[in-house]
This record gives C-alpha cells, structure tokens and sequence, in this order.
C-alpha cells in the first residue's frame, strides 16, 4: 500500500510503528549492535524494551509512555490523578513484562499559563504512585509546549527466566485476563491499580509462556497478541468478564482497562485458578490456535485513525 | 517566596523545578531507596540520571528530553533535522556526564493531521544521529496530541571512575568551553554535533572535575555549575569564544550551544591545551572561586518565565 502524501489520520498508528520501525531491527542487527552494541535484547514491538545488564541473570526494562491534556485528561481532571495515571501506565508495562519497576524520569510540557498549583499537585500523584511502587524520580525535564503534557520513563529488572514478551505464546495455550473490562471512561482510567503484584505471581507461580497488558481495549490489544505470534485467538465472547453496567463492546473498545492478558497452556488453568490468591477475577476468554478463528474483532482505540 | 496562586511564568523553570524536585531526593532517601531501591546513584540536578548496575565498576545514565513544535522547531524545519535534533540533544547530555550512550526509546505526539511524509523524515533523521552514535533504537510509543512533539530517552554507560557529574568542582578551578557560543537560531541549533568524541578524549586524558553541557545559553548554564558547587565563577567576559559575528551578549544568551562547560585544576590548563587533539577550539573563560565575583552574568533562555 501506497503512503506517499497521507497523513497519519488516513494511515493509523498501528501501520505508522510497523514502518518507521522496519528499519530500527536493522539498526539493531547491523547498525550499531550485534559487534558494537549487544546490549538490546528485545526491541520495538512489546510492552517495554528489555536490555542486557553486567548480570547475566537479570535483564533491564525500558518503556516511556506520554498523557496528554484534552486526549488523555481534561481541564477538569483531578491534577494528582494525572500524575498517577502518567505514572501507573509505565508501571503496568513493566508489570506486563514480568519485571518490576526501580526509577523514572519525568518529562513535563507545559504552556506557562498553568497554574503551579496545578503543576504541583500532579507531581504530587507522580510521587504517590512512585512510593507505592518503589520507584525513585531520578530525574527529568521541563519545557515549554502548547499543550499540557507528561512523558515518564520508567526502568525497571527482570530475572532472565521471569522475563514474559508478548511473542511466546504455545499453540492451543488459554488466553485470560486479570480483572474486568470496559468501563474506563467512567474514571477507573485515572486511578487504576497496575497489575505489578499478580503480574509478579504469576511469573513466580505459574509462568505465563505470553503476557502484555491491555491499554487499547481488547479488541485492539488482542489482534497485537495474535500478530506476535502468528496465531488466531479463537475467543468465547460470552466468557469476557464485564465491568458492571458495561456492554460487551464497551468491554472491547473503551480502552485504558491496564489489565493482564496472558497465555498459559491449557492443562494449567485449572491449577492456576485453584491457587490464584487474589480477590481480583482472573478469567479464561478463548484459546490460541494456528487454525483461523471463526469470528473476529472490530477495532480498539487508535490514536490517529478517523473513525 | 509564597507561589499560592502563581502561573509558571511568573515562577520560572528552575523554581519550579526546584519546587517540584524538592520531595525527590526524600523519595530516593526515605521513601524508596537506600534499602528497597539503592540503584539512584546521582537524581534531579545534573545532566542525566546516574543508576547502579551489576557491576560495580559501571554506572548507567539516563536522560530524557523533548522538542516541541514551535519551540524547538517550526513548520518550516527540514524534518530530518528536527529528527536528528531531538536525538543528538540527549547525546550531548550523556556526554556531558563522561559516558557513551547505548539504547534509546521515542515517543511521538501527533495531530494525525500531519503527513506520514514528514513523520517518517523526522524519524530518518533521529536514526541516522543514532547510528553515528552506536544507539540501538529500543522502542517507544505514538500518542495523539494537539501539537507535534518527540521526547527521546536515552540510556548510556560510564565507568565509575569516569563519571563526571556537574556538582564536583574544586576551589580555584580553571573554566573551560569547547567550541564557540551564540549563533544558534541561525540554524547551528539543528545540526550541531554532539561532543561525545571531545568529551570521552576528556574524561580518559585530562578528567575534568565537573562538566555539564550548554544547552540553554552560557548566561543560563555558568550559573547552575555556580550553585552546583557553592562557588562564584570569576569570568573574563572577554575570553569568552564567540561564534562568527556574533556580539558577547548573543553569545551569552542564545542558547543552544551544545557544548561542554568544564573545570580542571588551573595547574592542568596549558597541558591539556597542548595536547587536544581536535581542531575544535577549547578556551578558558575564568575560575572557580568561594569569593564573590565583580560581576554578574545575566539571564539565559527560561521555557517559562516571561521576558
């Protein structure tokens, strides 16, 4: 297909990534790595890099994720609630990978017009997330930008054998997710828990052969699994655990849910759901499989295509 | 100073960013580090993070920085500068500190409106500063946003004993740039070269005792390496390298200049001159000193406060 003279809108965010980082492999394998830089393990392509460290047990976690006023938050949002929700996403990728976090760096834009007291008390819901999670604001930046925005990086360290990218999963594994569904425009997107305690069990316990973490709705989240690895979900839509009052396209579309979405092979469900020690849900949704599924998903949420 | 009710320009960026950090530094030492996270080796107040690693001869680094669509560039900038501007503006930062830097991760706000053309131009030029840095590009994120903006994180590596942070200056002190200053809007700001190669010739022949790259203007930055270490810069204003047709104030204030600012012990300066290697010029501008100097400088670029 054809870019030439389209905007971002016509072409959408999925297709955007996949061609401006076709050639970043490259520049991981014969740019500056493989002989000058062996450092990156896992790139583009899942919840956060993860990189090599003078351990050869322990790998490094990197994600950088941004919210933005009036496409994230509003005027009218709660100003510490921004800094949690800017702060409990990169926790959930972290989460996501099997790792946990350890530091972040915190970029702010702003117009200049904002009020400090507005400023300050959305890094005061930075640091309340930090604390919880044992992050330590390292450092960061500020600067001058039409619109108010927040951009946290977060490290964090996996052990080798925890580490779980998106892209391993087994044919015929059971697809589940933590929690339930939908429902996140009614707030639950500003003050989310990110899933780092059962994300951490499960790595423990029952190690996931996949996991991401769901931010764009499942029905955009799960077509992202399926691709990584070249298999259908084969999905039973009624199993699809709902947030109370929330339609079953709401549970696929709204978004911003920051729940788990794993694989485990299927002889384990019964044994993981026996042990699971949490009062959260955990629920399987489908299986994956080589054959083509017979229904598919509509579209989650994308930043830059018209809908 | 009460800020009750104040807007960011009427506070400034480094008050606010004082204000801001302030409960930081409490995170790292009460809240989650020195026993659950002693990672933090060097947060807020230098050009980038210092991090622990496995292996107690290296530190990591950790930088993160933005440029902003009508601030750090225009509609007009050719894209592939704009790209390897926001690229080679957290190299120097990496430089700056003695290290070399490894993997690095982009988030990209958008209209959507944009042209898929200009998105991938801009992303040409932030690979090309990247290969000729040995930068592995790890990841990232897109998100819609009402203006243009990329934020660059970049990882980096420095041995102990090379790291150079900005706060370790010693009485009496030689202050030494490298290059020339002012000039930047007429263009250097979108090409310039990073000073990996001066600064890692630096910290291996003649380490300097602090050193922190400019980026908002001499006027700006000499200031901060003043309060960094508690002394007063005795500065010969007329020593100061201008860049062609440049006045002294310009060079003072443009900003932008993207080069090293460092001391070393005033005995080392006619060594180190002899043997720089690079075709760069390196200058001595003044000294460190607890006395108050005669003079004062004025006032670089601030993000927020009003002229």
């Amino acid at each position: 297909m054809s870019r030439e003279g389209k905007t971002l809108q016509e072409i959408g965010e999925d297709a955007l990534i996949e061609r401006i980082t076709k050639s970043w492999n490259e520049t991981i394998k014969h740019g500056a790595t493989i002989e000058e830089n062996p450092w990156v393990v896992l790139g583009v392509g899942d919840d956060c890099a993860v990189l090599r460290t003078h351990n050869s047990h322990i790998f490094q976690l990197l994600k950088v994720d941004a919210v933005v006023e009036n496409v994230h938050f509003t005027a009218d949002t709660p100003p510490e609630r921004i800094g949690w929700k800017a702060m409990a996403r990169v926790v959930s990728d972290i989460a996501a990978m099997g790792g946990y976090p350890v530091s972040a760096l915190i970029t702010l834009g702003a117009q200049g017009t904002e009020s400090f007291d507005r400023i300050e008390k959305i890094y005061r819901g930075l640091n309340r997330c930090a604390r919880e999670f044992g992050i330590a604001l390292a450092g960061g930046e500020t600067t001058a930008a039409p619109s108010l925005f927040l951009s946290v990086t977060l490290t964090g360290l996996v052990e080798r054998n925890k580490a779980t990218p998106r892209c391993s999963a087994k044919e015929g594994d059971a697809i589940m997710v933590t929690g339930t569904l939908g429902g996140s425009s009614k707030g639950k997107h500003l003050s989310f828990t990110p899933r780092l305690a059962e994300a951490q069990w499960l790595v423990e316990h029952c190690k996931p052969n996949a996991m991401m973490d769901i931010s764009d709705g499942l029905a955009s989240d799960l077509p992202r699994l399926e691709r990584a690895n070249g298999m259908h979900a084969h999905v039973d839509f009624e199993a699809i655990p709902r947030t109370d009052g929330c339609t079953l396209e709401q549970a696929l579309c709204d978004g911003e849910d920051y729940e788990l979405l794993f694989t485990i092979p299927q002889r384990k469900v019964n044994a993981l759901k026996a042990d699971w020690p949490f009062r959260l849900p955990i629920t399987q949704i489908g299986h994956l499989s080589k054959k083509t599924a017979p229904k598919k998903f509509g579209n989650g949420f994308d930043h830059f295509l018209k809908p």
